[in-house]
């Protein structure tokens, strides 16, 4: 790991590209370190001036008295390089490169990027950026704001890295209003060397830094990033927005699952499988971070409401329902207690309506009672400034009781004059109950306190290593690949994924008639036909599959006409074989199963299947290799899991079989890393709940 | 109609209970008028008092020596029906009930309200309440507040009525932070007499009324809500939000439909078909008000963005990608002209990079060229502060800017810092650009002015009247009646489909194996046989469909097994016959269209049919009678359109006969209402895209 630790605590910093020039980049740079008071030295840096904005100034680093921590460099692009190497022979091992005009602009400007680098990693120096908007850590022991957002940042909990420098800068503006702070903030710029890893990683070790914040445009190692984010995500919240979510086409692919693996549908499956709560909007990834920055994850679920309204209270249920948070059922004892200090027209079910007229005890009372509660998990406070202005004196009350019960998650909604945002800052400064307008925003940060409750919950597993024939794949594979085949044939498919435990029918090899007829008395009849070639893709096309033979004298006719079709087109000479496999009976469920390579990764993929699979696009990717986590993760994340269960007409299927079924595609590409797609499908479940692989292709690279 | 005219617009006003305490509500109502400098006068009545908060006191309004035209009652609920007798004895037609204590409290307080009702109708007074906020004018001729929120609401364009008073001020607090205004507010409270549907009507003929936003938890009457909404949503827009969303549970129900028909899903499908804009959450209401509040309808649907930072611009395409926005395709010649303007490395593709140097200038120059475009409807200009201010800068620009093109939207995102919107106040005091925080909010609002262009688009039509059988139905069902069948059998259900030309196969109905040889040689085998049993619900749970019978032997076979199983089940008595029905064949996708009767109305029901109908829930439902748009709307409206168009295996559907089949549904529900619940279920699409009602199930009431 990249030690960072004098980028981000720095004693002494220079700022070359220096400016007294107002609202220039360099000026911007020099006032914001000062204003921050910087706990260290500040250096301006520029030939013309011999002091800016209060801050000695020199010609260049090297005439700079004393070390330098960090170098902020905004000179224009093409002297970079000459800058990097005036600060190597200074030893200045950390610089932040805020200049543009590198990859972003080109051929050229890539070819100064990529230099820079070089010289870099040869030089030991630490790179932020180029085209960045600087970094900057509010550690009261550190207060080093090296960047040139137009305002301090303020002070918190958050670490902050974000691929867009513009959005920084946007967001340091809008912070006072969204009610949370940054720790540190990274700009990442175009990553010529550090990236949004080593800052995850960075921030892993740094208690000041309570959850993680990023925006970003690519994955640029998705095995490394699966790595660190799943690790990193047990010790705190990492919130991600990544964008360029619409889709760009998916490459042509012979396979379903490969024309079905956007860019963005893998990524989700990537951010599921580490741990890392992905936003989609700028405006729910503050709201979530205003929740997580506030509040300990909660025990439980089990979510109360109190209201002194009706309205509000019957929207949050609905909110909450719409998020799949439960409502706490209150006892007797509970409602007994919140009847004898409420006015006697309040409900006591749960929403908690205190009416109107309550007076900010009545609130307080209420609060306590059902904070005391077994049963309620989260309580979400909701106040409309009605009759009598309490809105300052609740926030008082939550917030002493907040202390007696840190593990009882509470936030509210003040719908009140706009002064209460100001009041706040100025009578409770240490306020700490996340505060939201709508109820909806805050039933948001809730979801995702109990989605990351959830998520810890579940012990990280390493991938299981179920018993499996790999030799015998091994084999069929080394076979394919001496007869130039890339796209396997069905039967050497079926074969590999026999071998590898994949719940199939019965079936055998066909050469002659006579073998089919031996094969087709050893399952019993109906039979189906499948004709496996070397080079026909889509077997149905040909009218290659021939479905529910029920008699020898069936068999030898449609053995006969398969054969007349392949002499007709010509491809008697590609074939392998006919595959004659138990006919599935009362099959009436189609889920779809495969893997695609994406970007170097394997993509486990599971949904519905069937003319289903591109008419509704229920399906779910996951990066391999799957844990049992990420298998049972995948049954649940798409509506497969609705006719999974019992249905009308079909029993449930077993979903240890259906878990096991993608754990050994996981495992089969994970030892065989050559294969770039594979598709189970269908994967059929009959009325009797038995779930089977009806089909099998699977291409190599 | 209604006349409010006075109620709203009233030039002498009575504060009944009004008081001198300080946060009473009687003293509210006083404060509040006063502050606002109602245009007319107010009494205030207490009989203890002659004066209070500088307003003239009366103990009572016949003391009052000129004539009165709203008295506003805050005096305890069993003192309110004497004093509107009072208020009647001088001619007072118009009361307001500020006073709870009534049907929300149980039985009594239900009959004190129906008194007051009954009193009221018939002595034409016109009543809004009781247990609520009170009303308000905001109109400058009127200024007239007679509700107790705490602060004066700021003055707009919006008729907000609301269910929840409390809401009702919660809102008002927060007016100038959503950046809207009220032009009228009624809190509707129990609605004992006037409710939602008059307030609606009212604001359809009020010009200063630009939209109607309401806050409801029921609707009282969904034929008149149809038909008054249908008519003002032409005019205006209508936004609600109607609380109580979450599942309550359906009916017990023997049809499909039925039990699909939850309280919400027939609401959203009331509000689809009459043009009102259902929010789920307030934030969403306030988000779309303010866009409607200040922009007119585009003429296109062609988003083009502005923004001088790359992230939100890959967010904001993101963002209108998800709410189905395209963006405009900018031609060379508007590129060309972007270029000239803008700097070298700024993007002049849609998503408009002006760069973070842009100047207020270049942001004004972009987005002239983009309002002059031809392929531009819509603009959305994003700023964020990054290096020099030019928030009012280009806030002064976009409002002039707007004035030359008001046929174009424009919406704007700033993040800048908190001064904004203060400084807009001071700067701009006219400014009517929408502006937003964040992306999403914006392009939510930004979809709401596309829907509602493309909802206005269509031409309200009639239901149409189309060729059926309606004799031959209504002996069908007569014979029912005289038999006490309420479930129809499946011969008689088939017989009234056919009557009304649903799309059915062949079929015939047997009483002898005889007559079933027939038949299945008329309509060639294969052949399906379905039992026709008077008391036989689920015909499959019994064995009573056996498909793909392919010859005569097969026929007898199975006939005399059909007739076996009824012995051994001791139905035989109840058989009326067996449906002999030509085997489907190629049919590889399930729909599933219907009709349940909820609530008075009757709802058609359309969506993906199969053991999808409750995996899935893809389904939609529409009030009848089923205009030919209703139809079209509900083709379009869930994921069962996917596998109507052209699917592997299998040729697109002929909508019109989709939608031939639901108008039909609808009228034949229209002519005999006394059907309360219809399964067209399956409705199958074949390999050559022919739709086809496969079973039948018909319950009248």
């Amino acid at each position: 790991m990249r030690d960072l630790t004098k980028m981000m605590h720095p004693k002494s910093v220079a700022i070359i590209g220096a400016s007294p020039k107002p609202d220039s980049v360099g000026n911007e740079l020099v006032k914001r370190a000062v204003e921050a008071r910087f706990n260290g030295q500040i250096f301006a840096i520029n030939p013309k001036y011999t002091e800016i904005e209060g801050v000695p100034c020199y010609p260049s680093v090297v005439n700079v008295p004393s070390p330098i921590d960090v170098a902020i460099i905004a000179t224009p692009a093409p002297t970079v390089l000459d800058v990097i190497k005036e600060c190597a022979s200074v030893k200045i091992s950390n610089v932040v490169i805020i200049s543009s005009g590198f990859k972003e602009t080109g051929a050229e400007g890539q070819a100064l990027e990529q230099a820079i680098a070089d010289f870099a990693n040869a030089n030991g120096i630490n790179v932020i950026g180029p085209n960045c908007l600087g970094i900057l850590n509010n550690a009261p022991d550190v207060r080093f704001d090296g960047c040139f957002a137009p305002i301090q940042a303020v002070s918190g909990n958050i670490g902050f890295a974000t691929q867009s420098g513009a959005l920084a800068s946007g967001i340091i503006n809008l912070l006072p209003t969204l009610k949370i702070g940054l720790a540190q903030m990274v700009s990442l710029g175009n990553q010529c060397q550090i990236n949004a890893l080593d800052i995850m990683e960075m921030w892993e070790q740094d208690d000041k830094i309570k959850q993680i914040l990023m925006y970003i445009e690519s994955i640029p190692d998705p095995v490394k990033f699966r790595e660190v984010a799943s690790r990193v995500s047990r010790k705190k919240p990492i919130l991600i927005i990544k964008s360029g979510r619409s889709a760009r086409g998916a490459k042509a692919s012979v396979s379903h699952t490969g024309s079905l693996a956007g860019d963005d549908t893998t990524a989700m499956g990537l951010f599921a499988s580490s741990g890392v709560i992905r936003e989609l909007y700028l405006r729910d990834l503050f709201n979530t971070a205003q929740v997580f920055s506030k509040c300990d994850l909660p025990k439980g679920d089990k979510l109360a409401i109190v209201t002194n309204a009706g309205g509000p209270g019957i929207m949050a249920t609905d909110t909450a329902n719409d998020y799949s948070i439960p409502l706490a059922d209150l006892t007797d004892k509970t409602k007994e207690k919140l009847r004898a200090v409420l006015p006697p027209q309040a409900s006591v079910a749960n929403p908690v309506d205190v009416i109107a007229s309550a007076t900010a005890e009545q609130y307080e009372q209420a609060t306590s009672i059902l904070l005391d509660t077994k049963e309620v998990d989260i309580l979400l406070v909701i106040y409309l400034y009605i009759a009598g202005k309490n809105d300052i004196k609740i926030s008082k009350a939550l917030e002493a009781l907040k202390k007696k019960h840190p593990n009882k998650p509470i936030v509210s909604v003040f719908m009140t004059t706009p002064e209460f945002d100001s009041d706040v800052v100025k009578e409770i400064p240490d306020f700490d109950i996340p505060t939201f307008r709508f109820v909806v925003d805050a039933v948001h940060g809730i979801a995702r306190l109990v989605e990351r409750k959830n998520y810890l919950d579940k012990k990280p597993q390493p991938a299981p290593n179920l018993r499996v024939n790999r030799e015998r794949a091994s084999e069929i594979l080394a076979s394919a690949r001496a007869q130039g085949i890339k796209q396997l044939t069905t039967m050497q498919s079926l074969q590999i994924f026999d071998a590898y435990g994949l719940p199939l029918p019965k079936f055998g090899i066909a050469q002659t008639l006579k073998d089919a007829r031996d094969i087709a008395s050893q399952i019993s009849y109906p039979v189906v036909l499948k004709l496996s070639s070397k080079t026909v893709t889509h077997k149905s096309d040909i009218g290659g599959v021939i479905t529910n033979i029920k008699s020898d004298e069936e068999l030898a006719f449609w053995w006969n006409r398969l054969v007349d079709r392949l002499n007709k087109a010509n491809l008697v000479e590609t074939l392998d074989g006919i595959v004659v496999m138990q006919q599935v009976s009362g099959a009436n469920r189609e889920l779809v199963a495969g893997v695609v390579k994406k970007n170097g990764v394997h993509q486990i993929m599971f949904g519905l299947g069937g003319i289903f699979v591109e008419a509704l696009k229920e399906v779910t990717f996951r990066p391999c290799p799957l844990t049992q986590q990420d298998a049972v993760d995948m049954l649940n994340a798409t509506k497969a899991k609705n006719i999974m269960g019992f249905v009308r007409g079909g029993m449930a299927t077993d979903p240890k079989i259906a878990e096991e079924t993608l754990l050994r595609l996981s495992q089969l590409v994970t030892d065989f890393p050559e294969i770039s797609e594979i598709d189970a499908n269908p994967l059929m479940i009959d009325d009797k709940g038995r779930l089977l692989v009806v089909d099998a292709r699977i291409v190599t690279e």
